[in-house]
């Protein structure tokens, strides 16, 4: 149930080349080392299709507009679908990093033309599983990123200390906030479900990445079932939720039931929470009653 | 007079092992290259000795501490003296990056304890050169990067994203602001000489790097000559300044002579700079009136 791990299948995928894993190298003065010039996707693939593929593709183009990296000329989907097969992967996630690549020096502006690095691996794994069944516990960190986080690159550290702690305090992932609001999960959107009953996600903006999954989970929702807002939220309103869970690639929809060690609601995965794990486990193509018949009404 | 760019050197050092640069690899797995989860210092070394050891050393360790690294059990300082000396170099830069390790997986969290990775490479470069002597311009920015500065990792991508910038404009490095006062230069700490003639710099938070070349500069001041005041300044003030400078171990302290396209104060190095100038040059050893004879009163 460590959400934050992705194991790597045999076979990666570096510059045009397919290889052992464990035989990928690059050089350490590659951009992405030295300064975090890199903008990365997560997508999952489920029974042989890539989810929500147009979704992952258009965040990638923005994020390098925004921090100056050139597309790759490579076809990104047909290599997530060639890497899977050589994995011999019909469900589990492909990871991309795109980088502004080595010159064998180190120079914060670099070249004006930069030829960017690529690195890919899949992790196959069950995508609905035990965390989505019982859920996941959280703890409450300040959110330390930079100010650009709608733009989806490799400066993690902030995200990587937070699942330390998460993980020393026996808890799955962390809520971060700032200026007296939860911004995101650790490396998820965060969602609560009000003593009122209201199903409230953060609006985007530059303080939060936009998700992937949270667009495609709004987009399954019916208004005429349930009452649905884009705002900021504070701790406190989580600690007073009903439910709460996030969505990301990885995890899907993840029950989040405790915080700092505090149930939330009855400290189970309620039935909103329920709704959208199996409104998007349908849309994925999932057999609810057979892989999540605890989704089930 | 590209203040941001640090040549390498025939022969680096990766994880143990002497090598040519070109030949250096590392993980793409390496938690530098996915997460930025990586500490690094920039010691400049002078006529065969290194430049505030001690002080880089001291950083070094507060920013590991910070983010969860463990100290790496090598002797770094033998190291960065080994480095030089197979490379010849009696007047450069070392660079030491130490980052979580490589695991063939991707984990956030990470393994409970870590391997550090530990990279270095050497740039030779005469340290008092024509930056220093002619000065440099400035555009400014806001800072985009996160909330925890005081810490020297390789979440650098503000960063290079302001060099990039500042090298579009025709100019060298960048003055960085948030909620109205300049933080720090590109990657420098920032100082201006006000209408009323009193130096200024940023006094130390979790808001900007504790510059150890500006640690040095402040120590090496004498009241009596200069009144010294550590605080936050606007960008007015820096438009309405005598004199601004920045201070790291890269450039030393470079004269930063105009501010998107404007000149501060007459548009040349001020006598306050090129005092710093000389006491710092003096203290590395520096025979000033034949290496900066500009720098002489």
């Amino acid at each position: 149930m460590q959400l934050s791990t992705t194991g790597s299948g045999e076979t990666v995928y570096l510059n045009g080349l397919f290889l052992p894993a464990n035989e990928a190298r690059i050089s350490p003065f590659d951009r992405g080392f030295l300064f975090a010039h890199a903008a990365y996707e997560v997508t999952a693939m489920y029974d042989g299709r890539l989810v929500d593929w147009p979704g992952h593709a258009a965040r990638l183009a923005r994020t390098l507009e925004g921090i100056a990296l050139p597309v790759p000329v490579a076809d990104l989907e047909a290599l997530h679908i060639e890497l899977a097969d050589r994995n011999a992967m019909a469900e589990g996630l492909v990871y991309l990093q795109v980088t502004g690549g080595a010159y064998g020096f180190r120079d914060f502006a670099g070249p004006e033309s930069l030829d960017p690095s690529v690195f890919m691996f899949v992790s196959p794994k069950a995508l609905i599983g035990a965390a989505a069944r019982d859920g996941i516990a959280a703890v409450s960190l300040p959110d330390t990123r930079w100010r650009r986080r709608d733009f989806k690159t490799t400066q993690l550290l902030s995200q990587a200390l937070a699942y330390r702690t998460a993980k020393a305090a026996g808890a799955q992932t962390a809520f971060m906030h700032e200026d007296g609001t939860v911004t995101e999960a650790a490396s998820a959107n965060a969602w609560i479900v009000t003593a009122e009953g209201t199903l409230v996600t953060r609006d985007l903006s530059t303080d939060i990445l936009h998700g992937i999954t949270r667009a495609k989970a709004l987009s399954l929702l019916n208004p005429a079932d349930v009452s649905v807002e884009e705002r900021s939220f504070s701790l406190e309103e989580v600690r007073g939720a009903r439910e709460a869970f996030t969505t990301s690639a990885g995890a899907i929809i993840a029950p989040v039931i405790a915080l700092d060690g505090a149930p939330i609601g009855d400290g189970q995965p309620g039935p909103v929470t329920r709704q959208v794990q199996r409104l998007y486990y349908e849309a994925m193509g999932a057999d609810v009653a057979s892989v999540a018949p605890w989704a089930t009404p």
